[in-house]
This record gives C-alpha cells, sequence and structure tokens, in this order.
C-alpha cells in the first residue's frame, strides 16, 4: 500500500530523518517549487546535545523534544509522515516503510547516528546508551532506581555496584554526563538519600585515548580534566574496555570494576537505511557522498549529517559528526536541489566550523570559537547563551530558562522522577 | 527479608501512600517524637487535578509530579521506601512489600482510589484509564496517535473511528478532559493536519445520570454543559455503555458508535491493599472507619481520603473522594496520632467544604465556594489560582504558570511529542 500523499506535478524529494540536517534542509525548501514528504521515526526533533540534562534531572524531556508539524505549521509544500524507513528500493526510486510504500523523485538520507559498541555484544547487551529522549529518560529512571536500590540492600558490594557510575567515553558528552552527575552527587543526592554514606557513590569517566575532549586544544583538555576532577569525578585515561556482565566490567588491562551502571557514550555510526549497495557505506556505517552530499553511486540519493561520510581534500575521512555539519550539508543541499531541478551549475559543500564547546558544571566550561579558547564562568554563559538560541521554539527556550535558572540559584536538580521504572537484565 | 530502617525507640507510623492525604499527615508530624516510614509505588507526589492537561499537551507530566524525597528534605523523623504493598498481615503488625516485609506500631492507609469499570470486562480491557501520570502520558501518545493514523487510511470508517472521542463520565474529570480535547480540535489539530477535514472529529461527552457536574448547582451544570457544546463537544445525557470490542461502543439503548478512542472517566473505587477483613471494605472498596479514621475492627489501623469511607451523621455513605477530604483528614489525624501516643482524648474529624469547581476551557469555568457561585471568566481565572497555589514546589508552579500563560497567549498546547508510542490490541 502507498502512503497517502497528494498527487502533485511538481517534483517529489522525500527526507528521511528530522535532525538538524533534514529539519534545515525541509526549511530551506519552505518557497521551492517541489513537494517535500519528510519521515521520522519521531514525531518530535530532538535536541541532542541537552540529552544528558534529561538523564539527570535537570531538564523536562518535553523542552528539548519539539513536534515536527508544529515547526512545519503552515509550510505548504510540506507533509510529514510519521514511520520508519525498512528498506530503500533505487531501482524504483521507493521506500518501504513501517507505514507503506513511497515513491520519491529526490531522496535525502539524514537519519544521522547511533551507538556504536564496535562489535562488542557484552557492552551492547548491558551497557545503557543514552542517544535518545527515551533512552535519556530510562536512564534518569535507572540512576534514581539505584539509589532506591541501594538503601535497601544490607550487601555492601551490591551496595556499591549500585552507586558506582562508569561512563565509557571521553568526548562532550561523557564529560558532561560526568559532570551532572558529579553535581547530583555533591549537592542534590545526599539531601534525597542521608541514610547512604555518599563518599561511596564514584563516578569514573573512562577513556581510550590519552585525554578527555580530544578535538579540543590542549589547554582545554587539561582544564576539562582538571573541572571533573575537581568536581569528585575520576578520569581513567588510556583505558579500553573489554567486558561487562552486567555487574563487572573489566579492561582491556585486566582491572576489574564492580557497577551496575555503566553508560556508554564511546562512539557512535552512521543509521544508514537498507537498500544502498554496501560500496556505498564506509566502515562507520556512513554513508559515502561528493561534495554536493550526491550518495556515490546514485543520481538522485543525497545523504547529510552524522549518516553522511562527504570526503574532500580538507576532510579525507569525512567531516565531523556534529550539529553545525548537518545545518550548513541541509542549507546548501536545498539550494543546489533547487539547482538541479533548474538544471543549474551546483556549489561545492565548504565546511565553516564554528568552534566547539563542553559544560562540565556550575561555571566550568570549555570553549572553542574562531581562535578564542576560554573556559570558567565566561565559558559557561556563553554554553548556556549557544545553547538557549539553538533550541526550537520559543516555549522550550523559556522552559529551559527557567529551569536553568532555578538549578542554578537553588543548587537543585527538581525532576528526579521515576515516572516509567527500568527493568533490567543482570 | 525486612526492610532496612533504622530502629529506634518511639512508636513507628508506616503511611501507604503519598497521595493528598499521606502527604499531609507526613508533613504535619514533622515535630512528632515518632517514626514515619512512607512507602508509595512512584518516588513522586501527583497532582491528579491536572492530569487531563498532561493528556492533552498542554503540561509537562514533570510539573505536576514532584519527588517525594524532596518535599520531605531535612525532616530527620522521616524514611522514604519506593515500593508497593502487598499485605497487610495485621495479627503481626507488618506488611509484605514489593521490597520486604515492615514492622509498624501504627499503620495509616492512604491508597486513593483506582478506576472502577463496576465489572465490566469489556470495557475493563479497551477503554483508556486517565488516573496515573503514566496513563496521562499514554493517552496523550494515543490521541496523536489516532491523527497520525487517520492520515494514512483509505479506509473513512476507520478513519471516522480514529478521530471520534468518546468520554465517559460526566464528574470533572470528564467535563475538564472534553473541554481540553474540544480547544485541541479548534485551536491546534487543524494547523498540525491540515490534510484531514476537522468537522469529522467528534468529541462525545457521556453522562448516566441526567446532568454534568452532579455535584454542583443547577445554575453551573446548565453552564457547563453550555460551555461545551459551544466548543462543539457533544453531551449524551441519560446514557449508559454496555460494550466495547475496541472499536464500536454499545450504549445501554442499543446504539452504536465507532471509535477507537474511548477514555473512561466513570467511576473510581478505593484502592484498598489485601489483608484486612472482608467486613472493613465496602462495596466501593473503600475501607470504613470511624470518625477518627479507626478502620472499623482495628486498633491501631488508619485510613484516610480516597481510600477511606467514614461514615458520620452528615456522610452516610463516606465523604466526597475529593482532596480536600483526604488533606483535612491528614491533617486530623497527625494530630491524634500525637494524642493517641499521649494517650490523650481524640477530635472527631468534622468536614469543611471549601466548594468545588472545575474549567472547561479558555475563558471557562464553573466554581462553587461557600455560597458564591460564579463561572466565566472570573471562575477560570479563580480556577487557575486556586491550581498553581496547590501545586507542590516552587518551580512547577512557575513552569505551570509559563505553560498557562503561553497556551493561553498563543492558543497552542506545546507538547503534542509521542515519546512513547501506545501499542493497543484491537
Amino acid at each position: 500500500m502507498n502512503i497517502n500523499i497528494p498527487e502533485v506535478k511538481v517534483p517529489r524529494i522525500v527526507i528521511i530523518g528530522c535532525g538538524f540536517g533534514g529539519l534545515e534542509l525541509a526549511k530551506q525548501l519552505k518557497n521551492a517549487d517541489v513537494q517535500l514528504v519528510l519521515l521520522d521515526k519521531n514525531n518530535y526533533h530532538t535536541f541532542q546535545p541537552l540529552l544528558y540534562q534529561v538523564a539527570t534531572a535537570g531538564l523536562e524531556a518535553d523542552s528539548i523534544a519539539y513536534p515536527i508539524r508544529k515547526i512545519f505549521k503552515g509550510q505548504k509544500n510540506f507533509h510529514f509522515r510519521w514511520g520508519e524507513v525498512k528498506e530503500i528500493i533505487a531501482a524504483e526510486n521507493k521506500l518501504l516503510t513501517s507505514i507503506g510504500e513511497l515513491k520519491y523523485d529526490y531522496l535525502v538520507i539524514a537519519t544521522g547516528s547511533t551507538t556504536n559498541f564496535f562489535g562488542n555484544t557484552s557492552l551492547e547487551e548491558r551497557a545503557i546508551p543514552m542517544k535518545t529522549v527515551t533512552e535519556s529518560l530510562n536512564l534518569r529512571s535507572i540512576i534514581l532506581q539505584s539509589f532506591e536500590k541501594a538503601l535497601l540492600t544490607p550487601d555492601l558490594q551490591e551496595q556499591e555496584a549500585l552507586m558506582t557510575f562508569v561512563i565509557v567515553g571521553g568526548g562532550p558528552t561523557g564529560v558532561e554526563l560526568a559532570g551532572a552527575l558529579s553535581e547530583l552527587k555533591r549537592h542534590v543526592l545526599p539531601n534525597d538519600y542521608p541514610e547512604l554514606d555518599f563518599r561511596k557513590m564514584r563516578i569514573i569517566l573512562i577513556e581510550n585515548g590519552g585525554e578527555v575532549l580530544q578535538a579540543m586544544s590542549e589547554g582545554n583538555r587539561k582544564a576539562a580534566k582538571q573541572y571533573l576532577e575537581e568536581l569528585g569525578c575520576e578520569v581513567w585515561l588510556n583505558t579500553g574496555l573489554q567486558n561487562y556482565d552486567g555487574a563487572v566490567a573489566e579492561t582491556r588491562k585486566g582491572k576489574q570494576l564492580r557497577t551496575f551502571n555503566l553508560i556508554w557514550t564511546a562512539g557512535i555510526k552512521g543509521a544508514a537505511p537498507a537498500g544502498l549497495h554496501s560500496d556505498s557505506i564506509n566502515q562507520r556505517g556512513r554513508i559515502i557522498t561528493d561534495e554536493y552530499s550526491t550518495v556515490s553511486g546514485y543520481q538522485n540519493i543525497f545523504a547529510i549529517g552524522d549518516v553522511a561520510s562527504m570526503v574532500s581534500a580538507d576532510f579525507p575521512n569525512g567531516h565531523p559528526q556534529v550539529a553545525p555539519v548537518a545545518i550548513q550539508q541541509g542549507k546548501l543541499l536545498a539550494k543546489n536541489l533547487e539547482r538541479i531541478i533548474a538544471k543549474q551549475p551546483l556549489e561545492k559543500f565548504r565546511y565553516f566550523d564554528k568552534g566547539t564547546m563542553a559544560t562540565v558544571g556550575r561555571n566550568r566550561a570549555v570553549v572553542e570559537v574562531a581562535k578564542l579558547r576560554f573556559g570558567g564562568f565566561a565559558g559557561w554563559l556563553t554554553w548556556m547563551a549557544l545553547h538557549l538560541m539553538l533550541l526550537v521554539g520559543f516555549r522550550n527556550r523559556v522552559v529551559v530558562f527557567v529551569n536553568w535558572l532555578w538549578n542554578y540559584l537553588s543548587y537543585d536538580r527538581n525532576i528526579r522522577l521515576i515516572i516509567r521504572p527500568v527493568e533490567r537484565a543482570r
């Protein structure tokens, strides 16, 4: 059965995924003489950079998710369908999806990335991911459930495992999550659980490489590590994980660590839909494109954002998997699709690197913009201002701002609710 | 295994449930020379009067739920345990719970009420309840999923069933939910689904009796019905439901109504834990108490709020199952428990009826306070002010206020997110 979309005479562009890339592309094509169909497995856009605050009870999930239909309210050439793509049948210019088939004239794959466990099944089965709204809500439940259980157990080893939080991966997500957990430990949880000894709570950030935030300058890498340690977080560098049975994690060097809470932020891979030639997809699951975002081996299929690996002289391994790349690729592809339809020459992508930043906790962040490198309170304010600006929707900005102001003034994190408890296999 | 609670020499009062009654009781006993243990199956207090706004995308769940541990921060005689009571073993003064056994000196049952389907299994299996945060979030998903599905189906009968919302029960919850759905129909959903014909969307409020809001004065009952009809809601009075197969509902008079969305707000029953003599529990599942909240047949077991049926000359069938009764019973029982321990004479409960109110939509509410009966805009403002005051926690008040202001000015409901889709048997 075909997905029910009005038949029109203009070309149909189907976009899969409403992350930063797909969203920007569809907005830029607002006045184009095309029919846009956007498919997403969620009915909302997720502001991924703040997922860690949802997981640590600082923000409501609802303030970092925004209904897709609301974003495109009044955009006449736009149709949203809530569904998941199963397979691309390129030979027939159509998609198989969970809600039926869909023909396209042009297809844009903007499906983003997903957690990468690099083939380690013991980790894949038992480590906790934090890549979606649902996963972040689950992590919030898991964290709070751990303390409720720690109160009950007479077994000290079990208590230790419940109160030990291991975060694998020293990129921005891991660093920000470790910082937020450390603040929960300092300011929030001891009030909630006066019967527990919080000297027993450990937060351990494990990083394979020799430093955290490897994309940053040396000064900021050192600053981030120092911030974490000031907050009481242990940072284990040059440490890889080998195995995890749900209770004990083992490093490559054979060191054992008792924890029921192993959170995995150590890698992502492209979330490419099935159906493309295997030649078009690299080892990290990313779809190989040229500098116009055209997928290698296809004429009318494009890929942008995290799922795409656009190889250029400056970026022989593809561009970084960050929001600004997705947004800039979406913006340019909108123009290029109009040019393709008008049979005009295309413009090549050039990435404008706006910099990078990570917050570690109250008054502590590291920022690199253009040639500027700074941190501390100024960095923290910059981080907050930028994230508020990037959030979709005025209401969400107000709610996030109210929460941040509240959290800052009260040293509290109010949303420590176990709304859907998580049952986990041990 | 016993639940791990510090052993002390003062009497232990165990409270089951942190609704309005249990919460008030535990707060009032703040300085009493007792050990308080509060058990709840959630780690948060739910502000039930606003659940319908969560279900209709007007409020975040997180702003009407408040962490129990935060409420009692710093209260030295207080211990919270997250768990569900399985059975009361009164002969041994102990409870069996999902997390172990617990001894008590005094037990207070404040477990509230649950949805009552009056033994109709076809309704119990397929109608949608809205009595908890989780159920309200599920209803929000179901409402939004219905429109996403309505867009896809080529079958007009199925589309009709997806776009028909039947609310059973003309009490405050049913009236408020029907009003909120009508506002979604008028101001929000047509923008989201321009491809659907919203004249097909029906909201039908079904009431067994001859009027809605039967606890109110005649003027307000009529006003509420008129408000609903102005908003485009159909009100079917003197109508009982007999059967529902998930797609077709049948009234007692044999009328059939095609709907996939049948929401049940037509009755509640006491949520009494197992283990009490059957003599102590009435037909509506409520625990029979005297005017000191002592459970009939026991010395040291008490019940307050919705789960209790305190029979008095003024209230031969028990008091109304509303928040003010629970709060007032909690407050008095706190004093009486201190008197029992001090072997002083007890005070009888007297209900002070503060009035009743219901909002139907924008600028429309009905209010009865003391001898005053009013409605319209003044009623609506009163309703909002009172609910903001009653909410627990300043942060939640601010967030709810921001949302209400936003919703009022924009005519919008922003939180139309399907975060956890609901799969339903048809």
